[in-house]
């Protein structure tokens, strides 16, 4: 697979009024930068290739092979590292020469699964439109619902340092205080990825491409921090890459936990350096408290 | 237009383990409901009609017609809330008897502009896919561009209020922690309307759906309060309801700030009570200094 990404630029200077009480005086400041990247992919026999546009998302540039990848993988387009032959930035139809589309060309015969692209419009129970449809139509497509986890300790101690981890590993937060970040950590609470994103789909994405890309999947024995809320799209998204500890910063949604329930997923929310929620415990993870605190 | 709706729940209570430092106890709590909805148009002449499924999203129940009209409106597939013939929930494909379809049928013979809805798919720029591209396309569909507003004087003190009366009256979020609000208030600080949901988009869209429904647009003197972050999509949708005044919670993304500028909208950021950012001040809006502070 060949892959290879120049650096893009992802946050913006710009000069703003600060109004404070009833005094007010202009600063540099820095923006999280947001900008549609389009994925495609291109499909078929040697001699005869399908060309698509896949989606579009607003994403913050930057690691847009692992956001397209993730992207194609958590919507069960397609299902390994191997069905990819080779991604790159197309230029051809930009102007402004920004780099906003990703071209994934698959492997010579290769059938991508795109009835999956479209599981939002056509559920496939037979009813119609509902939280309990969605779930089973996730079941369908995900390749590690049945892998047998080997069980998991989980430490209090490890939990309580994820917080401050995340915020010293957040850079680009730390600078506009306006993006999303998911980071993947082992078992022990090493941090293993970071990826941050104006939307939080998009980091996660990132997140789950990169872990593809490096041959990690399924991610069964690995923590999922998210730094803000848990809903329904992101756990969706950890469940395809069989992440089986989901941990929040912020609130998770109705759905996310019925989700959770179904997959088997340890979800954690509210997680601060002295506390959390438990919104499930999955029979493969312990939660040990320890008493060193 | 007919439209009647009776009240959806948007709160689940559940139990959970609550873990502090070393110790852990049951509670009672309450999760911010996440469901999808797919909406819904008919269209066409009294003797011909058109189905069509126009999106799914995930949104939390309640005000689902506002959410739809809303959504339909800031899309740029109706203009106008006299395009409306009836808004229903249909059941009839759901066994699980929720309600998670919302039906339009549009007046007899209007066109909906449907091809606006794959917007992002296909810019009608030359530019493939940027930023740019993106509020050209919102500048072709948008009504409300060329409005000539009435200069405004907005009050620092109006503003300092705003984070105490969104905190007050969202009370899905004193709840569960795990709600995104858009409100809509005068001028003067006086709440209009607010809406809750999971999704920031969807609170909008449900508020502007809501004003659209009481005869309200174009919002030019009026002010739009997020509860988080402000990302392009939600300047977006700002723009196509006239609204010449926003300001976030939270930080604007890079494409808001351009789309602000473009479109002569105030956007200003990381409102608190006693200070805010200015991201583009609009020639319509005078920002007053109060000294009584």
């Amino acid at each position: 697979m060949e892959m290879n990404e120049s650096e893009l630029v992802s946050i913006k200077d710009i000069y703003i009024r600060k109004v404070n009480g009833a005094e007010s005086s202009f600063y540099s400041d820095i923006l999280s930068i947001e900008e549609p990247l389009e994925i495609r992919i291109s499909y078929g026999s040697e001699d005869k290739k399908t060309h698509k546009n896949i989606s579009v998302t607003m994403r913050t540039p930057g690691n847009d092979f692992d956001l397209a990848i993730g992207f194609l993988f958590t919507e069960g387009i397609i299902s390994s590292f191997q069905n990819i032959k080779k991604v790159y930035h197309s230029q051809k139809e930009c102007l402004s020469q920004k780099k906003n589309v990703v071209q994934v060309d698959l492997v010579d015969n290769f059938v991508p699964h795109l009835q999956q692209s479209d599981r939002n419009f056509y559920t496939t129970s037979s009813c119609g439109v509902c939280g309990k449809s969605s779930i089973e139509s996730i079941k369908t497509v995900s390749s590690f619902k049945h892998i047998e986890n080997s069980k998991l300790s989980l430490s209090t101690d490890v939990l309580y340092q994820l917080p401050q981890k995340i915020k010293t590993a957040q850079s680009s937060f730390t600078l506009t205080g306006g993006i999303h970040a998911s980071a993947l950590f082992t078992i022990e609470g090493e941090l293993v990825f970071l990826q941050e994103d104006v939307g939080r789909h998009n980091a996660l994405d990132k997140l789950i491409g990169r872990a593809l890309a490096n041959n990690l999947l399924p991610l069964n024995s690995y923590i999922l921090l998210l730094s803000g809320r848990a809903s329904f799209e992101l756990i969706q998204k950890a469940a395809m890459a069989g992440i089986s500890i989901v941990v929040a910063i912020g609130a998770p949604s109705s759905l996310a936990v019925e989700l959770a329930i179904e997959f088997d997923i340890t979800l954690l929310g509210f997680l601060k350096e002295d506390r959390f929620n438990i919104y499930n415990s999955s029979n493969q993870v312990t939660i040990l408290t320890s008493y060193t605190n």
